[in-house]
């Protein structure tokens, strides 16, 4: 690659890694693009969730995780899929069929309105999942309009940890205007201060969709802050968001020389 | 694929539909690509628009429109090219230039205010087509700012399908801010009743790209609503729409029990 | 392709292009994808810039530069980039690495307020770069919020070009909101216009990422305004706008007849 370079950047957690993680957010991507996208970041992506419901329709999961496993990727069951399940009371069919395939993670939410799952039935759901997978936890409604009070959030994060959850995703959604971000995509500080408050920075997952949601995440907790719902084509620049190599977050590699 | 798993979702029309239609916007994708969309949602896309006037450009053309008939999707011309074709007075070249390319379907649209096409005039152009192509047709403008009333909608509708349109679709563009959408992307509720009165709801095809927008469509009209304007990249997300799979549209496979 | 067919449109120019540019922003997409996307509208981009920090991380440098000489395109290596690399004192260090890398433009921008880079500073770093590549400068800050007079905008666009830039880039960031551009999105006209009269048309580059924004510099500048930020998957769109093959842009391919 010709003449050594190297800049002054901020140093990273590697694979496998406990902090600094990002969490990436499939739609239905075909088998043969997320080959190339993972030779292209592969280093940099922990966790690929196949969003809501979309593992049940996408035909090239054995694949997929197949690729996701070679690249020391974790592959998630969207939490959606496990609502249905357990508002359908197929729950041990859906955590068999997720083993079977060979999927490391599942999501536990209780999100969506019309499953109408409470605090007690998703610990309880946590506990079950986690005795053989990797346990994402989801916090958060998917709702606009009704935002939780900080407190609400806090209580239920704790709750989530000691059923079993490895993490603890905090809602923002594809969109970034739920959860811990109001409906023009701006942080709900309140929520996020009482979220890391309660389970500490490392075990908290930001869904960021945004690259300004991003950057701002960068900025107050550092490089190796835990962030998901990213796009698969964002993956490369949220790295350089982590480095201080996008003008949003340049001060972590240029600090303020006097 | 492992264990058996099943859940109750609601019932899907299939392969040639003539409800529950899911058209795709293309925009000048690499073939190669097209190809990887299409084995992984090829049983979900039933039309495929090249949009606007990129069918003049795009050099897989070709290839293309026999990957599309070997998914059995049907390739169309977009409005806009027709609405040229039409100003410069080459609508029989731009015909027999689409049949000898194999497409199988046109739109003809009325959309550019620079064509100034009349109302009566874009139904010859209906007839002439429907000699040689499944036609649908397109109401309402490209452009912001002075939506015509519901009844104006309602008689263009009728007038198509008795020209001979297959179906119609209902404008939204791809940005979902015109026609059907005011410039927020919100339902305008009216038109859509107007036009859904006219001609039924299984020949109008609703333009509905963001998630939002085809989620609303879904909710009101069922799993088998005819939408458009999706982008490739969205139609396993859709489909899951359609099934209940997504927090938006849960109540589809997870009635109330109450 | 079957029977002949052609419409009236606009004069494009050609190759290696003088004016009529077309600048395309990768976020560090696969090189196989790059690979179909060039396939398809190789033709029609003429810089590829490796946005911001990212040329930093892609793995795929080394062949993407050779597909992009391949297809008399020009590489160029993000503003930011040399920006962290001022801020710490390896300019050298990075033009070595771009030249032995095969990159054969780089951009010179002062644009992130954590390099607090000055205009004579920037002046420098041109004509030092101008030695050895195709220099991009880039006029404006990526800051929302205080937007620079017009004034100062035209100053800096005609010192950068006495510096040696090739050609201006009138900042509007991947978003389309800061720089010429409003927090809306809408276009500072003043500053354009300003922007123009200091350089000259054929010598500025707007940076239009949303597709308004480019039918706005195609309606008013005519099929070949230089337009840059694009997304590699935009680029026939762009292609049909320039050619009055979008309703956006039909005047230029539909003057209206009286």
């Amino acid at each position: 690659m010709g003449a050594p370079f190297r800049l002054d950047v901020p140093v990273r957690t590697g694979k496998p890694r406990r902090t600094g993680l990002t969490h990436v957010l499939d739609k239905g991507m075909p088998v043969a693009l997320a080959a190339e996208v993972l030779e292209t970041c592969g280093p940099y992506v922990d966790v690929w969730k196949f969003g809501w419901g979309t593992a049940y329709l996408d035909p090239g999961l054995t694949p997929k995780l197949a690729l996701l496993a070679d690249h020391h990727v974790l592959g998630c069951v969207g939490g959606t899929l496990l609502e249905v399940a357990w508002a359908q009371r197929r729950v041990d069919d859906l955590l068999a069929w997720a083993a079977a395939t060979g999927f490391p993670c599942v999501e536990v939410s209780r999100g969506a309105p019309a499953a109408a799952m409470g605090v007690a039935d998703k610990a309880e759901l946590i506990a079950l999942a986690a005795a053989r997978f990797t346990v994402f936890s989801e916090v958060g409604s998917k709702s606009p309009g009704f935002p939780a009070p900080a407190e609400d959030w806090a209580a239920e994060v704790a709750g989530d940890l000691d059923a079993g959850a490895a993490w603890v995703l905090a809602e923002g959604r594809e969109s970034g205007t739920v959860g811990i971000f109001d409906e023009s995509g701006e942080v709900r500080e309140k929520v996020v201060d009482a979220v890391v408050a309660a389970a500490g920075i490392d075990r908290i997952v930001f869904e960021a969709p945004s690259k300004d949601q991003q950057a701002w995440f960068v900025v107050r907790y550092g490089p190796n802050v835990n962030l998901a719902n990213i796009a698969p084509a964002e993956v490369l620049g949220l790295e350089t968001l982590r480095l201080g190599l996008r003008a949003d977050t340049m001060s972590l590699s240029c600090p303020v020389r006097r």
